[in-house]
């Protein structure tokens, strides 16, 4: 496998013209595509409609220059975004492309797998049935990636929500769902999805999925988990990212923990054990080698941060997920000097709590 | 002059307690307090009434505490609110204390000067009458200070916003005023008062307060100007900070610029000049030693920090001095390891565009 | 009994300005207010503070004008309001006063009694034990005001919310909590609240009042119950307005219900029974008879509105309280010409689900 | 000319099923849509992007049943959406198709034109060369219906607004922008378009399009206009509705004014204009042959509706177009009975200040 991705900024959610130009200047062929995570400008929330806007709009660039439909894309290549690029977060995509061997291998390098799961029923979603279907999703990824399990490095799923019709449609038949409350369906969602990802991982026993653990526990996570939801889809699309002596990729994987949303410490270690110099900051010799780094976060559950109150769960104007990205985008940006970052919110399950997965893609040191 | 700083958190606007155990315990006395500049959970706009609350709340507190009634406390002491406690920042109030002298001066240590101006038209408002009224008011509390123009570190002034009826009942009496867009009113508030801030303290010249400058032409600026707008008054109120040989103060003062929004290097700076010592963080021996952090931000006028696109000025849901407190914040405490720090947006005039001051007040080495 | 009652219009939430003139033209006096019901212009949500500041507002008026402290107002006239003045919605208090008889009773006319329950734990918040203590302060108020329950009209309780530091100081001492999310815990606190106004009324069998009804089978309601909350308190402060064959009063109450949102002709319904005429609109001549009317709503639950797909729940910007009550203000006021009525959201019980109760106050005709 | 009218509900912004499901069961051929006209469930801002979506999600399936590219849709089919349906509002579009004649007229009945104009440059944007751009649009799309300018009842124009982006590319070359507020712009293009109609209509004086008028002088105003903004767009698109002669169409557009937000009467007198029957709400009989109602609204622009104070201008989280939109729906809906109709904010020059136009679409008593 050789694996290659370039991040393209975004001026809308529609804007494919940095994607169309690489194409158009032979960077990457539209059918060595097989998966696009990115940022969009929307609110993040149930009604952030940024995220479907821009799966049509790639999928119609891919469909264009491959000359495939656009239903064989949607069935191929796994198109997952993160609403809500708040503070300084510029919206962007990362375009992950894999074809056959450049060369031979010289050393760990990265490899990418994907998958898809079957939709989940409404009363399903956000229960132990919803991590066992990622969490075989997820298998079947790491399977397609060829990567052993210590050698992954982030993980992300994309899962469903419920909206008012998912949850009236559920109870028409006489089913109970996990919550009526739509946005907060997302969290349930996220939760279920991460600790799949946990079993499939190993760090996660998988005799734990029971009621009082997802959206409740969380002190049981996985280091290397980032799920997200939206209204746009009820199954799983999963990526998988780490790294392999199989693959003849210029680019390695690393990650690292944010202990809580101002550890900046966690961000210059993923860096550093990416094969990046950094002293307070990046060095700026080696900025032109980061392609990425990919966030988790949260507000801290106990309302405070390292001691001090925050208002996030107390804001009814804006919602805590808004909050935090803003801020952590912010704090990985002071390290690396480029705002152009994926931080996706709501990292139940996903690391610490209040914390996150800190991962870091870039280019090997003396890579070709 | 001896001067004292308290910084008290507050779980809501009307929360005193915190300051009411202080005036308990004798930390200080009601008399003494000379003004208050602290952060509210409000939104930070036009319809912000945290900051009336949080007014009122310490006005009462203090009338209680030294028998003189909450009329002359409004009269004598300048109590400043900005509004917005975005990500993780954390609701405070920094208390300022002025007694006659304890022992003698031992070098350079925190002065503190207030005053107040008169109340300005609405069609006054925003324009060069504002700053020249403004520029004013701080010469007077340059002098009450007794501190040299030299060692000026930080000017506060809260000044007002138009509403719809003061825009109304203007022209009732056939005047313009500079904007009717409420919401606006408060970023050229702040600009005519930054600009005042400049004229006193010697960086700006008087005779460029033109129509065609305040609000408009960034490259002139203070670095030591900090101003925030509220509906609730129509004046400027002003407090000085800076060191002085005749204080005999604990405390010091020092200052440095943020060139942007993620300039955590103008952070350290700050630290380092108030004799802090910092590696990438604020060393974990000296952060007893830190009192707060006062900080200016705005976006990027451009639209992009370092070269990547942001949303703020396109985001119709959250308006962009919400976007970029969160941000700073937590780009300041990561150094600091502290999110109960002061960051306050709009920053028209107060340093470089897309950037801003940021003083910081600590403990002096050896300090008794 | 004589029961007057004054709307006043504000033009902040701390302008008493209004009421302060009627108190110097002597149109009543401060020692015999004994309730204050009104809407304050915050969002509503858990952080809407304009409540705490209007409350403080009147009362420091009410202290200064009777010469009774502050803490003596505060345990004797309960000062509700209710946050959120979306769309044309007019800020305004309702003052209610009570004096001896003034001649002879002439019919049935207004009769006002009020009540304090005591404070509720984090546990039992928004349970059955919330509903009980909340109906006997309704009994005890109905008492204070010599109403048969057949004459009830309108009765408005005011109860808490939990917050972040409630749940968890809960939670340290092992006690769970009905709900975590603080916004949603709002809406616990105003079902269980109404179902106590429905048991006291006798409209709600007590034997219901278990786990699987509060705030979820919405069959079971009151029809004169208006209930809000706010975390500024964490007991129930109960207004009950109704009529009496021993009120000299001139006014009288009366009400109807809205069956859904659009419901036009409850409103209508509500002003006859209230003996006011009405045609398509309130007629002009009687337009000066109407002092206020009084509505709770909600969106349906059903995420549509007569048969027609409504976003509300799926808005995850705006908070569906925020829409409806916009909405619902402009129905009301599309047919009695004045936006500056109560119109409160969250209708939980209070009414069939998708409408509420819509109550009014008026000038009885002949009335002296 | 045969012209007909299909309001379908939609689901989300990408939910074309309804008008599948009519292409399906041959109510209309995908070649005879001439216009779309409809509501979307986003903010209605800046950031907006529910507008784009349901466009390109309509285009692809008129593109997919007629055989024709998205791209010669998108020249032929003005789609225009105008984004926010706060409170009850429920997303729809309204599809218009034009056939040859059916039959002989049998009286003044529906007739449909559209137009699209060339592109604004940012410095040309809300100022008279962009109204007078939109008036010749107007009359271009007048001919096309074959209408008489007495017998137009909504000219609807969706036009641009500018971008942080599109105001920095201006200035690079020199040019002034009306205003750099991108939320305001919106409200400027709306302005000029609306005077533009006007002027094609003969309401307005072609003379008068100078500076101080558009956007400020809103005594000059059409009684037929109806404009959005959108930052998918830079230059004009308009459909112009009305009755002629030479039409067959069974259906028949009529419109009044609304003098302010709450004057149901206004919608009472189009909908009798229109031949239905009304008393306080249109008469049950009447119901189906309802097809649509347009409607444009504002804040009244005092900061008071009849007097009584609103506080849209002052709250800066939700923005003034918002808040009214829900607002009038509701109001409409009060009498209608239909929350499905379509209600547009921002209505400078479109009707008198505070209020605005409201046009009705009906089947015709003895349609076939």
């Amino acid at each position: 496998m050789h694996a290659q991705a370039f991040k393209v900024g975004m001026r809308a959610p529609d804007d494919v013209a940095e994607a169309a130009k690489l194409l158009d200047q032979g960077a990457f062929k539209a059918e060595h595509v097989v998966a696009i995570l990115g940022k969009t400008e929307g609110n993040g929330g149930v009604n952030d409609y940024t995220r479907a806007l821009a799966t049509l709009s790639f999928q119609l660039l891919l469909a264009e220059r491959s000359g495939q439909k656009v239903t064989a894309i949607a069935k191929r290549v796994p198109i997952i975004w993160s609403g809500g690029t708040e503070g300084l977060m510029s919206p962007h995509a990362t375009i992950f492309t894999r074809e056959p061997d450049r060369g031979s291998p010289t050393g760990k390098r990265l490899a990418i797998g994907t998958a898809y799961t079957r939709d989940l029923l409404p009363e399903e979603f956000g229960t132990a049935v919803h991590a066992r279907v990622a969490a075989d999703g997820v298998r079947a990824a790491i399977k397609d990636a060829g990567i052993d399990a210590m050698d992954l490095h982030f993980v992300q799923i994309k899962t469903g929500a419920l909206t008012t019709e998912r949850v009236n449609e559920a109870r028409r038949r006489g089913k109970g769902v996990i919550t009526s409350d739509t946005y907060k369906s997302m969290a349930y969602g996220r939760a279920a999805a991460a600790l799949g990802i946990g079993v499939a991982s190993g760090e996660v026993d998988a005799s734990k999925l029971d009621a009082g653990v997802i959206g409740q526990e969380f002190s049981i996570f996985s280091e290397i988990a980032s799920t997200s939801s939206g209204v746009e889809l009820m199954n799983c699309e999963v990526i998988v990212l780490g790294n392999s002596r199989q693959s003849t990729s210029e680019l390695v994987m690393a990650h690292a923990v944010m202990k809580d949303a101002i550890d900046a410490g966690g961000v210059r270690e993923a860096l550093r054990r990416a094969g990046l110099a950094v002293d307070s900051e990046l060095a700026e010799a080696d900025r032109a080698r980061l392609i990425n780094v990919f966030v988790k976060c949260e507000p801290d559950p106990s309302g405070a941060t390292r001691g001090r109150r925050h208002v996030m769960f107390e804001d009814s104007d804006i919602n805590y997920t808004r909050h935090i990205r803003g801020v952590v985008n912010g704090v990985v940006a002071s390290v690396t000097g480029d705002t152009m970052c994926y931080v996706s919110a709501g990292a139940e399950h996903q690391g610490p709590p209040g914390g996150g997965v800190v991962a870091v893609l870039a280019r090997a040191a003396g890579g070709r």
